[in-house]
């Protein structure tokens, strides 16, 4: 049987005596060599074997294979085995895909001849989209399982949905509404009148506060959403007084915050994620910023009070977006970017302060020069 | 009745039985578009109606309105209605000054002649500190419900001062001591002989050890103070040995640390966090820093070990300052720029490596001729 | 009596009424001025005093002081007294040491005849990893008291060894192995089916997941470990479909990941920290990332998915490595580099995009210029 999250039972109370071990871990030094890429059974539980045709059912792509043809799992090319599937998006591994001994491989119709012998073909347009569909289908993400924790803290007029799973010491606050379907981990903590729309889930440790989700949100471990924003103002006494910050956050529905992250509430009026947006770890999202559908924020980047990010925004890993700029739909911010001014939608930029990446990357060669030139005075010399 | 944090009562303990809903929450998808300004009564106590002459009284501006004319809350210009008061610190919105339908505006007495007829004008010489105030007296900060909630685990010896709200799962460690009014959040670990001045606020996750804090301090949720700083000796072994790290975080009155930012301890003395100083979320700081009174470190930057910063030093976002060096007072460090030397007083510097604002700029300025200068060559060729 | 962490006794279950204090916490504000270097008692236990004699057997170095002579703990060379052993490292702070009051100092060989008149050298080819053992030897790391809190929530199958701490409200889940000796703090949450080997200390509110960790692994407060990585495809709807996340997390023997750092788990296969590598506050790993041994990443650097460091690679604050790069052993990258292309064994980046630090620094020096130049004809204009 699959681990699912902690059971939901009574913890066992015998303060002062610790238990017995039946085995002593070892310790791991041995195996970082030769680290496995097989599924280990005991974090990821599986739904298979699956016969070909229901992979084809669930994952949409195409094959003339048995439809009958059993399977029991997904690995990539170099450790797949016959009994697995595996995916090939990337002309690169072409060689790896002469050598493996996948039972299966998914790939774009235009490959689909270098395929070897006796090796099943799972052609789709869109290869890397039917393998997650195959990878969840043999692993699907762990379902909720219905029950409250004796240790979690749910306030009295707090609302839980029909098959929720709350873990061990959740604390949900009063009012707050939970949907249907959703796992609030160990340590989660829902504030004071929060509502959660159906299926979501919120990680172990995560904070949320004066908020309101859609459906299925994900809030991954550690991840802070709707504490106060950064605003204050300066006293005659040489101190500050915070600008009391009376918004909120909207999470749109499927959107995810990663570990670690943080989403200030607004000032006045609200913080919002847009529909389907994902944040990587350690992201700060001030107070006021607004995100459009489908957004993805990488990890380590940062957006400052008030901007507006539109539709399908990109910023890559630690870059930075300064407050009150309009970033518009498409646009693509690089790593380390520094953005100072509005970018137009469909604009990629990088550097910092940010400008638009084909004239950064001439000025980068110039630069370059630049250095090797006065390397070579310094030789003349 | 606006929630106050989760109720102090005993939890339900019902295991395994979900709660039924006594309403389902919706999607949060259509709201998204119309993210309202108006002040949740579901997150934010209202401590009105107020009138004029109160809020006068409370929040220091001038006025010749009716004196017994009321308010309900504010609102910014664009979405004040007559019951609401607003305000205006920037010539560049006074066309929405224009538009409000606001019952009174708080901006400087050299604006006031701009206010439309039947407004009311209410002057003050830092009309964003005066607005701040007239929030305040509408929505104040939850003041503690005073009680320990039952599944908080306070230790013996443990000092808790009169009027503290200590929440579910807070955590209080032997020989701790907690002035008065404070409010320890859910969750919050108090490690063993922390002490805790007046009012201090720790909100949900937030950890502090080997600490001493004074009055009205807040750590925002998942704050990170005390732990070990990053210091060890590499080993003839090819390990590295952990310097004991024995010094303390001293955190000054009123100063706050925003959500998931890190305060190391001293290796040897102390880490300081100056009076009054505000830190932003995921901030770093290094062991042995100290800040003087009033600085403003903004989300995502970092302080290396040992560096020192004068009196209000500001550090804007996702900019790193490296150890060992001196800071002055008044010193403000751009964006994302890197410091690698000592900053005097009042000093403006940006960049990676950080210099002098002025002759970054002017460099930029000749970078980016040099990125057009290729381009035009690139075209000519 | 030192403090361990928080007493391992039932918690006092008093709702809603608070403890009277015994004494109230003052404001720290006069202390902070003159902060102590002095090892506070409230934070730290002694296990002094100790003789000359033991000091040179627990920590290698020579002297030809009486062996008899005791001490009572160590300090700073500006704060130590009579009775504390200091050191130096570094002939800078040759004035400190003619001026200190310390009774022992430790020095390299060379500058043994710097030492005043009466005060006893200790001489080690490495000063700080004989003064680290010396500090070690006062103050050692406070030993796991062994006892489960009755807060804990422990699954009936979790496996723990002989003589672990466990802290309360800590959750360990189904199938969970739990090393000799750990110390699990207070509300870390460890995942079903993770090992832990024998000496790991997790701090408050660290939460590990899908893992497993080798011996002597420290968890610093709020680190997280084996959370899902980021990876999805779009969906022709315009949404995105999360790429199952079916690896683990291996953590070395005796690796340290700092506060709120994050290292999510592999996508297929395992994300790697190699044998003593320590990550600073802050850092973010991606999915599948393989560091070699004895690697350090500091504060707030992140390591994009798939990227392999070899051994005793560096990364300084700030800075940050794309994806699918493989970076040599003993490479240094420089503070906010951003590197995008593979780094050779023992080479030096920086700068964003990151190239050698020779032609880096050159450039730099020649935009100085640029900035200059364009400063004099501005003054000519």
């Amino acid at each position: 049987m699959p681990p699912a999250g902690p059971k939901l039972r009574p913890p066992r109370r015998r303060p002062g005596r610790p238990r017995r071990p039946r085995r002593l871990p070892r310790s791991s030094g041995a195996d970082l060599r030769g680290a496995a890429v097989a599924v280990d059974p005991r974090f990821f539980a599986s739904a298979g074997p699956q016969v070909l045709a229901d992979i084809l059912l669930a994952a949409g792509g195409q094959s003339t294979g048995d439809p009958t043809r059993s399977f029991n799992g997904v690995a990539p090319l170099q450790a797949a085995g016959p009994d697995e599937v595996s995916f090939l998006d990337n002309r690169k591994y072409l060689p790896a895909l002469a050598a493996t001994r996948a039972g299966a491989v998914v790939l774009a119709p235009a490959l689909a001849g270098q395929v070897p012998e006796g090796m099943i073909a799972i052609t789709a347009a869109a290869p890397y989209l039917t393998f997650a569909r195959i990878a969840a289908l043999f692993h699907p993400a762990p379902a909720p399982v219905p029950g409250v924790h004796p240790s979690a803290v749910i306030a009295e007029d707090a609302v839980i949905g029909e098959g929720c799973e709350i873990g061990p010491c959740a604390v949900i606050g009063a009012g707050a509404c939970i949907g249907r379907g959703c796992i609030i981990g160990a340590h989660a903590v829902v504030g004071p009148g929060v509502e959660l729309g159906e299926g979501c889930r919120l990680h172990p440790h995560c904070s949320i506060s004066h908020a309101i989700a859609g459906r299925g949100v994900v809030l991954h471990p550690g991840a802070r959403i709707g504490q106060e924003g950064f605003g204050f103002a300066p006293t005659p006494e040489g101190g500050f007084l915070t600008m009391p910050q009376l918004g909120r956050v909207l999470l749109g529905d499927f959107c995810e915050i990663g570990a670690n992250s943080c989403v200030d509430r607004g000032s006045q009026g609200d913080t919002v994620i847009g529909p389907g947006s994902r944040l990587d770890n350690l992201v700060q999202v001030g107070h006021n910023v607004r995100t459009g559908r489908g957004c993805i924020i990488v990890g380590q980047a940062g957006i400052a009070g008030s901007t507006v990010l539109g539709d399908y925004v990109q910023l890559a890993a630690q870059s930075g977006i300064a407050g009150h700029l309009e970033i518009g739909s498409g646009a693509r911010i690089g790593a380390q970017a520094g953005v100072m001014n509005d970018v137009p939608a469909k604009t990629d930029v990088i550097g910092s302060p940010a400008w638009p990446a084909r004239e950064f990357w001439r000025a980068v060669a110039g630069l370059r020069k630049l250095g090797a030139a006065r390397q070579d005075e310094g030789k003349a010399g």
